[in-house]
């Protein structure tokens, strides 16, 4: 799928934009105020994989930890500020690499030119313009939002009319972000933006709820618009813990190939009537054990010959279950037979002799 | 969004195309043989929301309980037929109302088109004609499927070649599918096969892999196709429960508005900084009161006072949360300051009292 063109910004060292490949974010859940704290996530995230990471900073002491913390993160780090375009400016002082903003909630129109004036002399800064859905319809009262076009369509003009404001200001490393807390509006909108600006985008379902609403949500918004070529840095906001965000984030960009795989994905049948042998605690087993393996390599197991062979051709190693015995494939040829309390061992040992291949799966 | 033009077909009481919801269909993972074991399970599908059952067929002793399993059935029964045209024609005779084959893997091609011809006699009886992207790469070989969009082209080519077999027969209550084990070439191939037939289309992701991993490439593939208008019923396939399932496939209707939400639907931010309570456990309490409330409404409980009353102009109940007093919105009118600890009750109250409405939310 042709991605659609932006153009690029630099968030410290990672580039987003349509040159650059989608980037996965998350955002700190610590008291900003506390440094130790607040590194200590950062590091966990960068861990998993996550590439920015975004702190809150609602007061003076969140500012005044942010140069620490600055100094201290291996991400980049964005600075989310409301209301007050001073902590912004204090964010850049402190070396934050990006703030966000969302222009509608600040008090002082003229103070916040001065920070967008501010933000354009620094290379490797940039400024996410983030409106979302509440923000709009909280300002504008109910009744204009009656249809989720009507809502995309004040949520896209009411954010281009920002950005033509900081551009007016020299600013313009600018991304932005249209954020919904129903996935059709949040559609919606990136669709409608899409088509009228080459501001990169950050994708997201705002409130997204507990992470199981969330993961849902989240993979049907983000995943949709990134599977039309919409989207550069993705966020799952879920309430629950941010290694869970960046899990769902690198998943969803890997389901959609536009991530390498980590590890080794497994691939498995849902089981039915012709299934003969227990394939739930086989697959559990096998990825139990492939867990953590540093090699990119895709294993199926398949609960019978219907669909095992098919598979099978697919994947570097596969095994198709059978009553005693299963099949054990390599690069979809078939290997062998082997007994059924065996398959398991088979397998992991196939993975393990495979060789580290670039271009594997 | 517009959903695409297809013809209507029945599956018993159930409409499958553009002329009907969308709807949820999983498959039975007992033995079909047992007909007390696999009712129940159905049964249980059936009370989640389930629409439609599937049951493997492989052989003559699971064909014999079938016309027990269907007189028993609450919901119409689609058997899964591999291999051999006369356990088709028997599944016709025990009265299932759906078949779902393969024709790729029918032995007997004369044999076939008798089944063909049977079934298109039957009133309220569909065919789905079901490939997968492993049944191609199969028997084609892999060095054709070097690009997903080729693969995307032989599988649609073939299924409407099969159909076209179907149709000369005289069947023409068909239901395509046509799943990749991986989420760009499925998207690919139905995308494909929209502009080529007015088939309705039965979407899911094949082999998904355990429950993880199948909900996010599920909610992508799925959710993807049905923003775009594509697909007409609907299965999550995962190496786990058929209840999980269920509740997957009703989530992404629900995420897409596609499905009327089935009781409250909690929106909830992220947490950040700006967070002075415990939102997780306070959005956990709520959801554990309030699940089962057969009452179709929006309630959001956010964290602080950035994003609160925006999302609550949004929801029926909300709630913004403060360091010791949150506040109560009703349909996004400010109501009270309430003591942070008594916020779960204050909620909870208010959703109660709330009347149930035909245009909630």
């Amino acid at each position: 799928m042709a991605r659609r063109a932006t153009r690029t910004v630099r968030v410290g060292d990672i580039a987003i934009g349509s040159g650059a490949p989608v980037s996965v974010q998350s955002m700190t859940k610590t008291h900003t105020a506390d440094v130790d704290e607040t590194l200590a996530q950062i590091c966990e995230l960068a861990e998993l994989g996550c590439q920015i990471t975004r702190c809150a900073v609602p007061n003076r002491a969140a500012v005044q930890s942010l140069r620490d913390i600055v100094a201290g993160s291996p991400l980049p780090v964005v600075a989310d500020i409301h209301f007050d375009h001073r902590l912004a400016l204090a964010a850049l002082e402190a070396g934050a690499q990006g703030v966000r903003i969302n222009p509608g909630n600040m008090k002082d129109r003229v103070g916040l030119r001065a920070f967008y004036r501010a933000a354009s002399q620094r290379a490797g800064v940039k400024v996410r313009i983030g409106v979302n859905s509440g923000s709009i319809r909280g300002r504008k009262g109910l009744e204009v939002c009656e249809h989720e076009g009507d809502l995309a369509e004040l949520m896209v003009s009411e954010t281009l009319e920002y950005c033509r404001d900081a551009e007016e200001q020299g600013l313009h490393n600018i991304v932005i972000s249209l954020k919904g807390s129903d996935v059709p509006s949040t559609i919606a909108a990136y669709r409608l933006a899409a088509g009228r600006c080459d501001y990169p985008f950050h994708l997201g379902i705002t409130a997204a709820g507990p992470p199981a609403a969330s993961i849902i949500k989240s993979a049907i918004g983000i995943g949709t618009l990134l599977a039309e070529g919409i989207g550069d840095t993705i966020r799952v906001s879920m309430t629950g813990s941010p290694h869970e965000e960046v899990r769902a984030g690198l998943a969803i960009l890997e389901a959609l190939e536009l991530r390498q795989q980590r590890g080794v994905e497994i691939i498995s049948c849902p089981t039915c009537a012709r299934c003969e042998i227990d394939l739930c605690e086989l697959v559990e087993e096998v990825e139990r054990r492939l867990d953590g393996l540093p090699l990119k390599a895709r294993v199926a197991v398949m609960g019978c010959v219907v669909n095992g062979p098919g598979e099978a051709a697919e994947a570097d190693v596969a095994v198709a279950g059978g009553r005693e015995f299963g099949y054990l494939f390599l690069d979809g040829r078939k290997l062998r037979k082997v007994p059924a309390a065996e398959l398991a061992d088979a397998v992991v040992a196939e993975v393990r002799r495979l060789q580290p291949r670039e271009d594997r799966a």
